[in-house]
């Protein structure tokens, strides 16, 4: 079979959910629409791009990755197809792709993906499909464009339930990191408090952390010691899964 | 806006998995093809259909389940979007969907949905897309048409995940059921042996089950009680889910 050179397929996206913590909330990446003349609900947008005809969608979700956080290999799930009839029926969204698609007419079915990444390690960059790119704190999103805010509210759920039940919240935490800190980012994403002295029983038990000869520098209370995750338990773990956490 | 004629999308179709219980064992409702001479993996296929351009996804899985099954309002959830490169790749594949569509070159996204129904009220029966539909064992289902098993796969792995997070078994079962027939339902689904005292203490601290004042007639061993389940009690425990069933 003759390679046909890489085209955009009209009719299928993929958006990203890409999710970060900075050491105290639960973020997410948006991107911003260029024309801020338009009296629009939100000019912030999920990052994301039409398929390639050549690639699968995984593919085209780590490109929209790469392109936008210069980062590979990153923690990609599903989320879902979403392709609701009036998705892209707001006045000033279609006004938006009348600037930047060929075909802004067509119906685009959208498939999306949640990602977790350190932000440390990420490097927001324009890219094809946005000028600008920036972290938020996704409690205080309350529209996006399109059905972005659905999308969002759908990963969030996601990443709620998948959080008690497989250990992929790591793939946000720094390499080396304290018991509080790595509570704080439960607590973010589960958006409630969870008490210090269970969660720490709850989660050594797991036996998917190894504790480091190092501490906390330069802080007023007791330093704390700093924890590493044991990879081969923590694989082991998100191979089977554990339907207890708890929390 | 003039409401366009129904049309079918050339690059969008759903696939549809559906479970039903047979008291012993756990069923696929599955189509066959119908040229025989196609020297195939197998002549089995997933009930599915391109989506018209005027339905939203659900609709379209819904209207592929009610063809079929002739039952409306039934448990429907998306698993996700299959659009792997190769997925049609397969050489009879190819050649079936030569006599069945009029675009059989265009890459096609499925978006797979599975939902749950009672055997005794689905009536299996020719359709638009199917000249026939039987139910068949799931274990003895080792492969199917384009990427239908590994469809089937995922919404087994979901399904489980499902059973033992949210009461959706329930779906499946008939009005009025033992406590043993709930159990097999759960070792069908689960493809594991459940401890019968552990099952029992477990599924009634939940508080969905009534016991009703019927027993089992003409059984050989001591007459079992039916029960029912609760709906209000139910709906709130679906609601808001419960992550400790820990079967």
């Amino acid at each position: 079979m003759i390679k046909k050179k890489q085209q955009l397929n009209p009719y299928i996206s993929v958006d990203c959910v890409i999710f970060g913590f900075d050491s105290d909330r639960l973020k997410v990446l948006l991107i911003e629409r260029e024309d801020h003349s338009l009296n629009t609900e939100s000019t912030l947008a999920l990052p994301g791009d039409l398929i390639n005809n050549e690639e699968n969608l995984n593919e085209s979700a780590n490109r929209v990755l790469k392109e936008l956080t210069g980062l590979k290999n990153i923690y990609l799930k599903q989320i879902g197809a979403f392709g609701d009839l009036n998705r892209i029926s707001k006045k000033d969204d279609k006004a938006w792709l009348q600037t930047v698609r060929t075909n802004p007419e067509a119906r685009v079915i959208t498939i999306a993906y949640y990602s977790l990444v350190k932000i440390s390690d990420s490097n927001p960059k324009a890219s094809s499909f946005a000028t600008s790119a920036k972290w938020y704190n996704v409690e205080e999103i309350k529209a996006l464009a399109f059905d972005h805010y659905d999308i969002l509210r759908a990963a969030l759920s996601q990443l709620r339930n998948e959080i008690i039940h497989q250990p992929v919240g790591f793939n946000l935490m720094p390499k080396m990191f304290t018991l509080g800190q790595l509570q704080k980012m439960y607590e973010a994403i589960l958006n409630k408090k969870l008490d210090k002295r269970n969660f720490r029983r709850k989660i050594l038990k797991l036996n998917i952390l190894d504790a480091t000869q190092e501490k906390e520098t330069g802080v007023s209370h007791k330093p704390a010691q700093y924890f590493v995750f044991n990879k081969k338990n923590y694989n082991s773990l998100a191979d089977t899964g554990f339907n207890n956490f708890g929390f």
